[in-house]
């Protein structure tokens, strides 16, 4: 099959094996896979990246002399299956799935793997009793929103938002608009998101930013504050009498970028207690100052992945329509154009979300 | 009054100012004060303190080119009030408090000021409506740990334990063993303690822990394992399928130490789900690693101090006998002999907690 393959840490399109289903799997025809911005780490730092796995006991351990298809975003459409299966879905019903394999020797990702290639070529393997079917009407396109949406909802859900919490999302690429749609799905308001970007910001209005805020122009935290203060004091709970301050709403601050200095940035701007969930995948070693933590008990909840539940709930609000991926997706290529997707994904002003369609000429 | 002054960033014994109440003020002649790790942090890394505090809007900014009277655990007696007080406590009557003043302007804190003395000096302003009577029949040396034993107690309401949660303490310092005594009180068990120090280790048993660990001998987070499996893999909570591993009971491991590489150390060793709560404070600059937190959805809670409810429940246990602080107290000494002491609470085999008595000869 034609595939972008990772090798030697570069993309180049080749011919390689068709994967071959095994016990328990279904062998899929990629329509559409998202380019995730942990792909575009992954090729940027991908020793880095293996060795932070192994050293975490983490899901990504990769040979990298050896080839990897990336794409881990996916609808897909079903062909065969391998043995001991219940071909529950015909072939020809589109599928999305969260990209692991359960196998009887253990759990494998597909897409961070030398075994198992992703949506970045024309077929993949996929576990029989993870596909989940693409309710009727709902575009290909669309569907292969479900997992880096899926993302953003499992953040807001770990960040247990509570009656009056205050949201305020740094960075508005895939991540920070995926944590948007979440919240504002989940009614929390005023949605207060910053980005350098105005290409993003207006991707953050369109996808429910109540306010966008431009870090060059003002503090986000300023206008978040600004905005959180209880207007009835007697409202506010009560901190410790060496935390004085305004009486604002609990804060919850969405860290989307994943760049080093970004969180320590984050401890030292947020509000006394804050709560921060850390979404963005930072992949290199970074600082953090405790005492910012210590003197404002800042707590921090780091965040990967969503359950098996929220990811069928995400497909479900697809296409219900009570979340509208659209604004995201802004190009799309070919296998033959994912090398240059990726270079051009690193420009925030031109692009948000690419998706391959690796059977497109 | 005689104090032992921390001027020039070294400790000295000098006649200074009485404090005078104000308004709302009590005067009270320090009975017992005891020496916290916080203080030798301050004495030997003045400068970061207070730059950390400036910058994270933090409680302990302090001009370092003036006297500084340190102590914030202390045991008092009432002697005389300033104007507008209820003098609702005879003078003679036995009173803690939390360290800190309440003035029409702010709150100020009490031990890390060049305004109000702490408790290393024979006398001490505190805010009249913060004072707390030491119940008949409480020993003073019990009552003034009450500040440091509040300190675990509020860690470990903030780390919000629940049914399965299984601890494990790392450090076994004044902190460590007042987070045991907490836990101990809470009836969590087992209680697992980590500390390189044979003595420190015996004190954390008679504190409360189940286990204690050395690490020079054993991982204590592989003792922590084998303790916190769960007999019935069937009660254990659902992981996502990329984050298998035994059944586990939720890991809780508060961070006791309080140096840098610690918080680093715990995220790379910790399971995944763990909630870390760190109580120890380092005011240095830290690394971590964000993917050790994000491949094992680690949560982050910084503590410091505790609420005004807290410190009053730990006077209260400690009079109740439901908590024994006996063993911390390891030495005494005058103001003439709290340089010396703040030397030998470096060696941790020699001391836990000693007590200053500024009026003893």
């Amino acid at each position: 099959m034609r595939a972008a393959v990772m090798r030697n840490k570069k993309l180049v399109v080749d011919d390689i094996a068709t994967p071959a289903p095994g016990p328990g799997e279904a062998l899929v025809k990629t329509l559409a896979c998202g380019i995730c911005g942990s792909d575009l780490h992954a090729l940027k730092h991908a020793e880095k990246l293996v060795e932070g796995a192994r050293r975490s006991g983490g899901p990504f351990v990769m040979d990298l002399k050896r080839d990897i298809v990336m794409g881990h975003e996916f609808c897909a459409e079903v062909i065969d299956y391998g043995p001991q299966t219940q071909r529950h879905f015909k072939p020809g019903a589109r599928v999305c799935a969260m990209p692991v394999l359960i196998r009887a020797s253990g759990v494998e990702t597909v897409g961070y793997s030398n075994e198992h290639p992703g949506g970045y070529g024309e077929f993949m393997r996929l576990t029989e009793k993870l596909l989940l079917e693409v309710p009727n009407g709902l575009p290909t396109e669309r569907a292969a929103l479900t997992e880096p949406l899926a993302v953003g909802y499992h953040a807001v859900a770990k960040a247990r938002m509570e009656k009056d919490d205050a949201p305020l999302v740094i960075g508005c690429g895939p991540v920070g608009l995926a944590v948007i749609a979440a919240l504002k799905l989940r009614g929390v308001h005023p949605i207060v998101a910053a980005d350098f970007s105005p290409r993003r910001r207006a991707l953050a209005q369109q996808m429910g930013a109540d306010v966008v805020v431009d870090p060059k122009e003002k503090s986000p935290y300023q206008s978040w504050r600004e905005l959180a203060a209880y207007k009835d004091p007697a409202q506010a709970p009560q901190l410790p009498p060496w935390m004085p301050g305004p009486a604002l709403r609990p804060a919850v601050i969405f860290e989307c970028v994943g760049v080093p200095g970004v969180i320590e940035t984050i401890m030292a701007a947020a509000p006394a207690h804050a709560r921060m969930v850390v979404v963005g995948v930072c992949m290199e070693r970074d600082h953090i100052e405790p005492l910012f933590g210590i003197n404002k008990e800042l707590n921090l909840q780091f965040v990967l992945g969503y359950t098996g539940e929220e990811f069928a709930a995400t497909l479900r609000n697809l296409a219900e329509g009570t979340v509208n991926g659209d604004p995201l997706v802004t190009g799309k290529v070919g296998v033959e154009g994912v090398a240059q997707a990726f270079e051009d994904l690193a420009s925030p002003e031109r692009h948000a979300k690419i998706l391959v369609e690796p059977w497109r000429s």
